[in-house]
């Protein structure tokens, strides 16, 4: 297994020319290697966002007209593609891409290399959105996602994407006698959805155990978390897709990723504790951002909650992008926001993604 | 002379409390000591924004209420104020007060120390605003000021912050018959007004001559620039308000400035220039901010420009405020947005007031 | 009695200068012949919105400036001022000024007049708010507007304006261990507050019975609501502020009111409904407007819950607006935004002061 | 020739299931017969709208898999897509799409129908944009399409929809030595490129001579305007494309239309005058909107030019919307933004398709 990392910029939420520069130039030799593209679109990140699903349908198009029997059309629909919106303040539109190829190995490397899984669960109930249940049939989603990247403890997992599902008023009708869902309010139910999904990574990974989160622990004990997680929700599934990242001796990958977490949105010495190791030359940072729900940050009052102009999330992920940004020199990084028990209540969670040094 | 700054928390534009605290504690013994107060208030930070004139109202009412006599009351008038709306991301509302009190020397200190100087211009013609003659009155208030606070030469000064008037729909159409105002659009006669004020302010402290600057170089060519200004523009004056920072040992106040620029938004190194020595304890940081004109920022695009749902001053500043909030730990720090001809184009000036470290 | 209304307009939330004229040139001949101000300011209209607050220091300011004795000066404290923020698209910032005089009547008038009345309630705990027992107590408090206005039975009200509390963050903590407050959510809190007092101005004029009313119905059966209430929610008080309108035979006036609800937005129709007779000329229109909370405006989908970019109760007082200043053709209306039990769902309620047709 | 106009619902960007149901349905028996498409869309309809392109690549994407030769597939291309991003308040996004079929005609009806014209105009330079060049090359390609319509008088055009194409940084630094561009802003060319394009209309149809127009009054003389423009300009195409809609006896389609100007935004009016004939039943409403650039609206002082926190564009189309739809009792009408040249100043030009009442 060789697992690589391209990242491409965009120029509009429909631009694939970075997409089809790295697959004409033969640095993707071949598009059905491709397992997981994330991006950042420049859309409001908010209910209203429709730059994710245009960069999805362009992306998908472009793949589609460059393989050629329906076999490998279809598995184009197959990538697990995760678009955050919002690029606010320096944030700039990008894909990262990875690729898995097949790779021979006499025996495994001295230093772990990134490995890549993905799964997809079932299909969820409107009433199983947000819910211990949901926080179940996740944490067995990303076992199963750990297994296929060859992870076997928690240890070596150091990023956890899901993308999970919301409520809609449609879909919240059609619920069965028997159950209601959590909230009927979409905007709500995206923040349930985060929420449930982080736990169960949180218990796959062993950072907690599942006699720890009850229905009522979810969205309001901000204490427990994981330190690996990032989700976010979207209407387009009823699923969740998983993609897991970490590190294994049996993956070829000259690409090795660290995590930590960042204590408050000006944690900068967070991009230090998540590097893999001295010396790495980081190729992309992953990390979630939230405006501090106390209204304060380092004791100070800060006025996100209340600006009823701008959602407090576009504002979170200016503050984190710009101060990652700022810390790695790449304003080509990944922040995205809602960041529901993933990392410590007003930070979040953090990973990089590096190049080995070289010997 | 004896210079001193109290920096205090807001927790509205009207929100005197913390002005209250410092004055009824005896930390300001004397309210008519107060020289100039600088604020961040958390309106838009453009056309619409009421929060401004809210916090002058409201500070000016308190503090006339707690002198006694008609002449104290007419000096509360004649404090700057100068307040700067937009309080994006971490930025926290507050305000900054200097103080200037009389005190016997008996010789020069051996370091310098913080030193103050205001002065009022005359009222400007419609037709002169950001045009070369402002430049000529604004230098030459820079330098009455710079006297005032017994600053002789342009490399004692760090920092000049300039209120400066508009072009109003009102104001132009009373222009003579000899002259036109550069632009009668408002929102744009409030950058040609930071500029020239800004071009002023670098011809009084030597960074520029008067022959390098033409009429056609105002908003154009900004390869010319102020390291030290910082200025802003407001509809409630014609004339401008000059406050000059600097070093003195002529004065006892035991803070000390120091300045550099920021060369862009993620130029997190520039703090450190800014420090006057090493070992002072910084007090308070004052930068101007802008989203880069380019479109670009260290090589990637960034959509700040583009973005018709968020005035891009706004997102410079929460760019600007994080990523120094983030050095120095602090987000009660002074970031105001459009920054022509102030530091490099995409960036901008940065000043630091510190307490001197103890012997 | 004698009742008089005035409407000036206002060029900024300070700008005092229509009030000025219309007591400098006699119009009002004493200041503290005013009982109530009700005015529509240029901010957001929600939480951030600065002003109201400013408006009504200027406003209390200048008023006190003009008057002489401190009794005066007390007395300007105790005018209903209601403040209502946005003013979007078409709606022009101004003030409507309720004076009444003393007015000696030899027999009741043939044709009603309008007539005010005005009430204070206790404050409410915060685990009141939004509650049975706010109902009850603004219920109580109607009734004391009305007697004071001279209306002895419902029929004769046409218009219960009330400002309301809402809970904070910090008076949310301050509750006692027996009660919680209905939300702590400071947002949600405010419909929670304007739904229960709409509902106590409901019983009060008989529109409802208190037995039709439980928590449970509080922000949830829409289908009871009021004809004539129109409440708001302020950080800047604890209890209510209740101003009545209503015509007796008692009144001198030479205004009279009317009312009727808008079924939806566009529902032009209700202006000809609530005309209180024809051939009056209309002073002035009073309206609530909400986005229709199904998203659906006429069997149409609308955008207006779902745009993360504008609060949709800014949208909802554009539209509402739009559609009774192009019916009347007048943009000086009163348009207030969160219509909860106010007018049926998706409407809201409507006002009409006219001046009598001369005979 | 025989002309029909279908109106279908969308529920998002992407959202062709309206137009699925039209074509699946037989409503449209050939999907080649579709000649143009014009759209609401539910973006800002400022510059990071990305619905608009959304909605055209799903379009086309869905067309050419229900078309089967590459010739018709081909022919889809061709097809004239004008989507108007901006559905403000009650506005619904929608779809209006005009067929044109083969039909036998003994003898011109006796009365007029609606009949439809396209054209594409050739690329503009850069430096043509916005001037007088272009303003001739407008009225030669509305003539073209005019005479494609059989309409040979100006009297029977009453809608002249252009899109036109913009000054982006890109294309201004390609201009040739001999030409620069009006005006580098992208934002502002737009305005220049309306302009423009709407005073080739007029002359096309006689309402204004060549030797009226000088690049002098481009977007700066607005007694100059056109009473059936309706232009918008867009990134993605150099040259304009243009749509003329009016009536001719050679036509026998079971549509009509007619046409006026709203003097101002609340010019309820206007609806009637611009109904075809008495009975007729109203399909849709075609009307662009502005907001007063005096900055007043019946003698008030409106706010949209000032409110830095929501473009005056999107507020003049919540407006305008909001007037006709409560006119029309419709929310599924086509109100667009930017009326330069376009019906008087603050106002804009309206028309009306109507089916013509059975005799």
């Amino acid at each position: 297994m060789k697992v690589s990392v391209h990242k491409v910029q965009m120029n509009a939420p429909n631009d694939i020319s970075g997409l089809r520069t790295v697959i004409e130039s033969g640095q993707i030799l071949d598009p059905n290697s491709i397992v997981a593209i994330m991006g950042k679109t420049e859309g409001n990140g908010c209910v209203n966002d429709f730059t994710r699903g245009y960069a999805v349908s362009s992306i998908q198009n472009y793949l589609k007209s460059v393989v050629t029997t329906p076999v490998e059309k279809d598995k184009v629909e197959e990538i697990v593609m995760v678009m955050s919106g919002g690029t606010e303040g320096v944030l700039s539109p990008h894909l990262t891409i990875f690729t898995v190829e097949e790779a021979l190995m006499s025996s495994p490397n001295e230093v772990a290399g990134l490995t890549v899984g993905v799964h997809h669960t079932r299909d969820f109930l409107p009433e199983e959105i947000g819910t211990l249940a949901m926080v179940k049939v996740v944490a067995e989603g990303v076992k199963a996602a750990m297994e296929s990247a060859m992870l076997y403890t928690g240890d070596n997992v150091h990023f956890v994407q899901i993308k999970c599902p919301l409520v809609t008023s449609s879909s919240s009708s059609s619920t069965s006698a028997n159950g209601r869902p959590v909230t009927t309010d979409s905007y709500k139910s995206m923040a349930y959805s985060r929420a449930a999904s982080a736990l169960g990574a949180a218990v796959a990974v062993g950072e907690l155990t599942l006699d720890q989160i009850t229905n009522g622990t979810i969205c309001a004990d901000y204490s427990l978390y994981s330190s690996v997680a990032s989700t976010s929700a979207g209407v387009e599934l009823m699923n969740c897709e998983i993609l897991v990242l970490g590190n294994s001796k049996s993956s070829m990958s000259e690409y090795v990723i660290g995590h930590s977490v960042m204590e408050h949105a000006l944690d900068t010495a967070s991009v230090e504790r998540a590097m893999p190791s001295n010396g790495d030359k980081i190729v992309q940072v992953l990390a979630k951002a939230e405006a501090d729900p106390t209204g304060r940050i380092l004791g100070c009052r800060h006025t996100m909650m209340e600006d009823s102009d701008i959602n407090h999330t576009r504002m979170a992920r200016a503050v984190v992008g710009a101060v990652l940004a700022g810390a790695v020199k790449d304003p080509m990084i990944y922040v995205s926001g809602g960041a529901e028990h993933q990392g410590p209540s007003g930070g979040g969670t953090i990973a990089i993604i590096a190049s080995k040094k070289k010997e």
